[in-house]
């Protein structure tokens, strides 16, 4: 019998309309449609395709079974998702060699820091897999703002809120355009290290970008928390005729 | 009157369905279509869109005056590209003010370094302009290679070939992931500061990704041209469970 393929689906930031064709039609089209959830949620890539799903299509949700309860660098944390990780797969391929397609629901885009990649690295030549890309919750933020984000020669640098205060400060110091994404918890940590680097006035805070709740001010009046879709934006300044 | 809109429509990497469901409604429904093209060519971005627009569309080819002919910190370069944006604007904007909408077809992600920028703050204040994010062409290019390009904590760069060799070495060592764009005359530079960054046998070429001459080698296979549409990426290697 031949394989089915597992397509990995980017459904880009997050409204329904702003999905690549190619990624309407897989998911119109599905028999098999997997996704990941928090327990006990719907799960936000599954919310994006509300009312895009076939009436006879088979709905698979991968609830993680762990998410900030556990800090990452504890190795149970690894260990918990890595059999996690492996179950899904083992699911999924089952799925694929009995000749079905599964269509596999990625928020943003696949291969630029998403959950997918840890089902992908596993699944790859074991079964066919396809991989859509989206566009990135970075590109509906700086969209957003209102304002490009790169000029010229301009450096875009990505940065993840987690990453130590000592790095983000000389990071943020040392681009011309930034995108700053993982902030939640990390809130405290990113305004000082982006006061340390002489930034805070130049950046701003997208939260849900391209979806319903979209806002956008101006980092120096955000509080003390922010949504978990949240990302920093500083625009680069270069060339412009 | 009521104005119309100037619509910034991203169409992606290239390939006619990944570009999104709101830019192919928008681009079907247009009545008036503008895009950039090098004179005398058929423009890379009206290509893309072939056998989508409407029978009676009115098309507007902005031809660039000049692309690599002038040098682009020769002071012409910036006064002719200047004097070009202000007329595309001027006749964009009374299109416009007539009350007829005109999607303006971006490669890419229109804020992005992307041409469009450029009307764009020439055109703010004075039309309405709504802007529509697309898949970046990095993206398509590092999901050709078919390995995930950034993990856990990875800091992504985001690099022009036109950078010096010294600011591309010193960056190229300092990142997790990197990508380079506008490579073309830079080919030589971007291998020497690889090599200096020792970082050469980690790279990747993708040509014309998600394109149909699509092709991916790594970097140490490139001979000494590579097309116009060439991006360069090293991925990540952080955390995964």
């Amino acid at each position: 019998m031949k394989s089915g393929t597992i397509h990995g689906v980017g459904l880009g930031p997050g409204s329904q309309d702003l999905m690549s064709v190619r990624a309407d039609r897989l998911i119109r089209g599905a028999s098999h449609v997997a996704y990941f959830r928090k327990q006990g949620r719907r799960g936000h890539a599954r919310s994006i395709v509300e009312g895009l799903l076939g009436r006879d299509v088979i709905e698979l949700p991968m609830e993680y079974p762990v998410t900030t309860e556990i800090p990452v660098d504890d190795p149970r944390y690894n260990a918990l998702l890595a059999a996690f990780y492996d179950k899904q797969v083992a699911q999924l391929s089952e799925i694929a060699e009995a000749g079905q397609d599964v269509v596999v629901l990625c928020e943003g885009d696949p291969f630029f820091y998403g959950s997918f990649m840890h089902l992908y690295t596993r699944l790859e030549g074991r079964v066919p897999v396809a991989v859509v890309p989206g566009i990135t919750g970075m590109s509906a933020a700086w969209t957003a703002t209102g304002r490009p984000v790169t000029w010229g020669d301009d450096v875009l640098t990505v940065l993840m809120g987690t990453l130590p205060e000592e790095a983000l400060v000389e990071r943020i110091a040392r681009t011309d355009a930034l995108v700053v994404m993982k902030i939640g918890r990390n809130l405290d940590k990113l305004r000082r290290a982006l006061v340390r680097a002489s930034r805070d006035d130049e950046a701003w805070l997208i939260e849900y970008a391209a979806m319903s709740q979209e806002r956008i001010r101006p980092f120096r009046e955000v509080g003390d928390s922010v949504p978990y879709f949240s990302i920093l934006v500083i625009h680069g300044n270069g060339r412009r005729p």
